[in-house]
């Protein structure tokens, strides 16, 4: 283990027993002697008992004759004891929990050990109530509708945590520390805050930063005096989740400048090193997400994520999560499909399908005439046997890639930068994991640059809740990268709108941006 | 009012409203603002809100279109805000309490102009498990005992806050500080803490220094945010009640050596001034506090309070508290009897009542006849018709006496001090208000110093309770005095015993000690 001290501490302690020469109390004595062994992080601190651990506190510590160990919370400015005891523990708990719209991801850790001992998702049973964020805020407007919804991220959360408990044969009773990274929205709903300014210019969130307060304050079940990190947002449309993902790529502490993409509700782009960041979001999202796409769906099992067109043959393969029956398409396979799509030129640069080419193939045509079907009024593209794309859907999509695009072009020129000089382009989440960045330059959505640049960077929200639970001096550090954060807004920003327009083709309007692509083909 | 910050506090604030150029979430916002208004004392408090209070301080705060007034409580380190208010408020409570173990005793306070709104006692219900400490000590090791003696004083508490409330025409949840002085056996029983080793060596209490914690969590019922303040002990015999008198008197910032006696169940006795302070504790008490004669009461409605024989006409007067039908004797009404008695010679330097003295008048004997009576195989003496006081009482009186004058030679002797050399000596208490210097000097309980010396100081923990409501640096003030003194433990001390042998006849077996007594005949 690194020197790093985790949210949960347990502090060996001895103590020269009292007698009629030194009457310090039981208690006075503890304090003492805890304030003797704390490590250099923490001997700042002042030391407090709360109320419900006193009694304990000093009776344990009087039966062990004053000699064993503290368990406490570390918290800003001061030490909470939480109990003695007389033999070193094998573990003390804490869970990271990614707060996600649509499902919740968390892990078990011995702070002790920083072993991960499970890791688990849940759905978010607030999907039930919208499965947008948008739609949740209206709700949250409705009759006893934000406590309903915060009802429901709790009672999820729980379920997470009694699976996880299980998995790794503990009780509940003995998680601490809970940190939870999760976008503004999110966080407000689970604080029982209303998210009604949210959404609304100038879009003012009721709390970034909360203080760390009891778990079972929300009705969380962990050990009673477990505290709850939420790690702080930046604004309404830039969440702890972010804040996470920057610790976990060390977006803050590079020399060189790299960017951290994260695609989930919104496209969400942060840009810096350890001089500077700057920030973004914008609805890139919901296409690639699967929650717009009428087969649209999350990258999970069954899901379609590579498609192949070989334009030799005009065979179509495709590949599904778990080598499933395949159930729907995910964000990334929509990506390969549409790439795949206008290299065979059955989608144009508009992204419109296309029957008839010039000097096509006997084969092509065949092809269209299979896979090309008129439904509801509209041309769906089959994919598998039932799974088809709309040109709804991929007009969606079209609308994603641009904005992505744009996004990153905004982010970059606020700065100055060309993409030419960034060295690493960390990308979050199951889409990271799932995308072919050859594709997303087909498409002109992820700009024209060697592949090695870009980075999957995994469930960053996750990772960097998890090192937060590990090492309390990155609750500091996520203040200070909030502070340090510039935002640039672009529900109204006029740049970004130009930028947006000339992306709507592919790869775009400015073809020399995309050199590579010609030779996609 | 004074520069000094009340424990709760009210903040005027003004933030600039959001926009989408300072998009800075309304509790940061409001914290912002707050950290902007704080007092120089508080610049470097940390500013939290308390999960419970998030949601009202935010939307509060922006409904008044974020200006307005913070109510927050004041604690080492941070200040925890409470609630924001549109308008200044008229007024922000606060109780101070003296947690006797007879009686509780309290002020309730407007800590916004530091005016009084009511003062009230109600009976501590302990008293039903055990008049004295010992006593309460023992029950508290029975099943559920110490549980029982919580309530019990709990519940009194409630009560008087009631009471007080009542008074004043307030609601008991518009208290926000609650400060409390007792000794520690008291403190131990408020909290629920054994009090099983404070009476056994090496008389180590569980907790000298609680941290101020929430007062409902021990069932009392005030606002739901409002904090319960110990007053610190420095020892099992040197509780709240007596740091709070150090600070009433001011003990512990004074150039000249002052001392202050405090006779409760112990009489405790602290010496010293702005360098360095003594104290010390012995069982000198309980003849004087009516908790051991047979006819013994509190300084009361019908307590005798004053005594007067006069040797011509060997006539006896008294004097009973609030002029009623006397229906018993009170600390100091025994010592002026006691005084008088030896004046007369009914009783002889031993304290023993004689019947026959040489050269007796006719009018003596007349007294003797009539008042000196065998009742239960003992002697008596008639005070009034319902009212006698027996030669076991003298005799408890007569150990009082002796212990509280072998105390405060005990104590200057620790430092080289001189009786001559104190230029202050208060009284605390009813004993203070009651007794009569004269007399207990008569008797050789207080040293032969002029009468000016002696000075009434009242309720000196209630006092020092109150300063510390509308005082916040005086917590760090009392930590600080308990750090500073000394403390002389007589139960061990060889000395001390010599000097109760000798002072166990009056004035003392040394009478030069006391040249002033032979003039008061």
């Amino acid at each position: 283990m690194s020197t790093s001290v985790p949210l949960t501490i347990v502090v060996p302690v001895t103590a020269i027993p009292p007698s009629l020469a030194d009457n310090t109390a039981d208690l006075d004595r503890l304090k003492r002697a805890v304030v003797a062994a704390l490590p250099p992080l923490l001997a700042q601190q002042s030391v407090h008992a709360p109320f419900i651990s006193m009694a304990g506190l000093a009776a344990r510590f009087r039966a062990a004759d004053f000699k064993g160990w503290v368990l406490a919370q570390v918290l800003p400015e001061r030490l909470e004891l939480i109990d003695f005891l007389a033999e070193k523990p094998d573990r003390v708990l804490g869970v990271a929990l990614d707060v996600g719209s649509t499902h919740l991801e968390a892990s078990l850790i011995n702070l002790l050990t920083g072993n991960v001992l499970a890791r688990s998702e849940v759905l978010n049973r607030q999907v039930e109530y919208g499965t947008d964020i948008l739609s949740r805020i209206h709700f949250a407007d409705t009759h006893e509708g934000q406590n309903v919804l915060q009802q429901a991220v709790v009672s999820s959360i729980n379920d997470l945590i009694r699976k996880l408990c299980q998995e790794a044969a503990v009780q509940p009773e003995e998680i601490f520390a809970l940190t939870a990274a999760g976008n503004t929205t999110m966080v407000h709903l689970l604080l029982g805050l209303s998210p009604h300014h949210l959404c609304r210019e100038p879009y003012i969130p009721l709390v970034n930063s909360p203080d760390p307060f009891l778990a079972t304050e929300i009705g969380l079940r962990l050990h009673p005096q477990a505290l709850l990190w939420l790690l702080p947002s930046r604004g309404s449309y830039f969440g702890g989740d972010l804040i996470a993902g920057i610790l976990s790529v060390s977006l803050d502490q590079t020399e060189e400048t790299a960017m951290l993409i994260d695609v989930g509700t919104n496209a969400e782009v942060v840009l810096g090193n350890h001089d500077w960041l700057i920030a973004c979001a914008g609805a890139a999202g919901p296409a690639l997400e699967g929650g717009v796409a009428r087969m649209g769906m999350r990258a999970a099992p069954g899901a379609i994520e590579q498609v192949k067109i070989d334009r030799e043959t005009w065979q179509l393969t495709w590949q599904s999560i778990g080598d499933l029956a395949p159930t729907g398409i995910c964000g990334s396979g929509l990506i390969d499909l549409a790439a795949e799509l206008y290299l065979a030129q059955i989608i144009d640069l508009r992204g419109k399908f296309q029957r008839e080419i010039a000097n096509q193939s006997a084969a092509r045509q065949c092809f269209v005439q299979e896979r090309l079907l008129e439904r509801d009024d509209e041309t769906v593209f089959v994919v598998a046997d039932n799974v088809v794309v709309s040109q709804t859907d991929i007009d969606a999509m079209m609308r994603s890639k641009a904005a992505m695009y744009s996004i990153l072009e905004t982010i970059c020129g606020q700065v100055g930068l060309g993409f030419s000089e960034l060295t690493r382009i960390h990308v979050a989440g199951a889409f990271g994991k799932h995308i072919n960045p050859r594709q997303a330059i087909t498409l002109g959505m992820l700009p024209d640059l060697p592949l090695s640049i870009f980075q999957p960077a995994g469930n960053t929200a996750l990772q960097g809740a998890e090192m937060l639970l590990l090492d309390y001096a990155l609750w500091e550090r996520c203040q200070h990268i909030c502070r340090k954060i510039t935002y640039v807004e672009l529900n109204v920003n006029q740049e970004f709108m130009l930028r947006f327009s000339g992306s709507r083709f592919i790869p775009h309007t400015d073809p020399s941006r995309f050199p590579s692509v010609p030779h996609f083909r």
